[in-house]
């Protein structure tokens, strides 16, 4: 296993100790619920925003808690949901007047444990808003999944409800933004390579040199089918057709475009792509006027890509200008 | 070759053409020169910042070009020096009242192109002034290098001279600034893997399923030794005790630390070991006030990563506090 990691029990611990030691004031650490959150809320003035999710993924979700993305993240173990209680003590100590939001991406572990959290801070007096993500058009039902899997356009719903907060939006106007956001977005991804949890050792699936995984999962679930590796440019063919037809996003649409990398693949890749994306796009009439390349919802160091669409109003872009401040940092 | 790619010769230009797709209004691509320069310069009142490099380190240094960062890259093909025509044309293109200036990373073919290049623009009446950038403490000569190699570091040392010039620093202030700044910045880095250029389409080295390269370079260069791999508390010992006896970094500095992931390692694994470092670093008195984590200078898909310290003082911490607006974005 060419990973650096120690313990591999304790790899998410120790990430953590790492956000932690590099947002020194910024943010709080619970070991006891791998909980990240702002060290300024909750407050009683905003709503507070939590995602739970396994781990593996980061970006996602532990390392974009910050002002005007998420409140707090409380990831289990690597591509495992976090336990109930996880969810229902991360909610207390982010209990706020105005509420806690919860966002879901759809599997049915995540599901399960943010049911019990809300139905047990419920009952503890705290009012909870659930948002559903499920933008992945890959399948309809798959191995951890009743209906759709949710993917890299939950930064979408994630960044307008994060802005909205801020600027005093109540629960329920949250909840129907989000599901709103969610309602216009959608993913499909492609994989070259497997990946190894390190706990496990081992690659979750096994793949061929000269093969890729279409519609491949965020954990390595398979997708719509496996078949030779193609160019860039039959690919990005493939990705686009696929989500467009989804919604359908149609000539003259607004759109974001996010070039998401699952791990293993270098930017200058995932640039190359963004730019035969863009270029189909604008051949069907659909305006790209929002650009997202990078990694935002990985699968450990899986090498591949997913291609997301999130349509966009008035509001969403008013939303999405709006700051953001999150542990990852560039120059 | 398990990438996103269609013609290997083309995978520079079509991977800056989706830097400009992403970018629209804000760079200008030159396709003739690999150059990505500023749309809004050059302007007399500023010198101008040129970086050239090989492809396959981005986001090095393509898409870092933006105000209080690069003015223009032109790099040559993946782990290729630009060619000197390039580097000339690129300089008349960014001439400025107030000069340009040349960052270099010290390897031989990167150095011959910019000394020609200097030469006949200065030929042409413009003024010119280079930094030389050496920051690897890995070996002393490599194979592609008389002296130390330049790597990471380079990103502190044009962060303090994009935010200086834009502040207002002439060519001479900003020479010394930047020679100041590579005077107290060291790095060294470790390979888990090898990485395969496009064109090339076999890995530059050979490394077995339990070895790391310990002090590699970024075009795969040899380190230091082939070792067997450790675990994260061990590597990131070596990493912190190579570059803190170089300087040396002592009991009460304050320095930056970045973790620079070399391109086919998780993010989850750079925060990891930058805990590691950052608490050894804390051990020894050494004050990290601020952190970089994330991908800066790459070597393709390669698992691996470098390790920096830049050590602070006022002047550095306003500059690296400046804003900068470069093509990577994230939320």
């Amino acid at each position: 296993m060419k990973k650096f990691v120690n313990d591999p029990t304790q790899f998410v611990p120790e990430m953590l100790q790492g956000i932690m030691a590099a947002n020194p004031g910024k943010l709080t650490y619970v070991p006891d619920y791998n909980l990240i959150m702002r060290a300024d809320m909750p407050r009683d003035d905003k709503v507070s925003i939590l995602q739970g999710s396994g781990s593996g993924h980061e970006p996602a979700h532990v390392m974009i808690v910050g002002k005007g993305m998420l409140d707090g993240a409380c990831p289990g173990d690597v591509f495992a949901g976090p336990p109930s209680d996880f969810v229902i003590e991360s909610t207390k100590l982010l209990n706020s007047e105005k509420g806690v939001l919860h966002i879901i991406n759809n599997y049915t572990g995540d599901r399960m444990a943010f049911d019990m959290g809300r139905e047990l801070a419920e009952a503890e007096g705290i009012r909870v808003g659930t948002i559903v993500v499920n933008d992945d058009v890959a399948v309809q039902d798959s191995t951890h999944t009743t209906g759709r899997r949710g993917v890299a356009g939950n930064f979408f719903v994630i960044k307008a409800v994060g802005a909205a907060s801020e600027r005093g939006a109540d629960l329920d106007e949250l909840v129907a933004l989000g599901n709103r956001v969610n309602d216009v977005t959608r993913t499909m991804g492609i994989a070259l390579t497997s990946c190894t949890p390190p706990a496990r050792g081992t690659p979750i699936f096994e793949i061929g040199d000269d093969e890729m995984e279409v519609g491949v999962g965020i954990h390595g679930e398979p997708g719509r089918r496996r078949d030779k590796i193609k160019t860039a440019n039959e690919i990005a063919e493939e990705l686009v057709e696929a989500v467009v037809v989804d919604l359908p996003y149609e000539s003259g649409d607004e759109v974001a475009l996010m070039i998401n990398g699952l791990g293993g693949t270098p930017i200058s890749e995932l640039y190359l792509v963004f730019g035969i994306a863009h270029a189909m796009l604008t051949d069907r009439g659909i305006n790209v006027t929002r650009s997202y390349v990078g990694e935002y919802c990985t699968s450990l160091e899986m090498a591949g890509l997913s291609l997301t669409l999130c349509k966009l109003d008035d509001e969403l872009n008013m939303l999405f200008d709006d700051p953001a401040d999150v542990a990852m940092r560039i120059f």
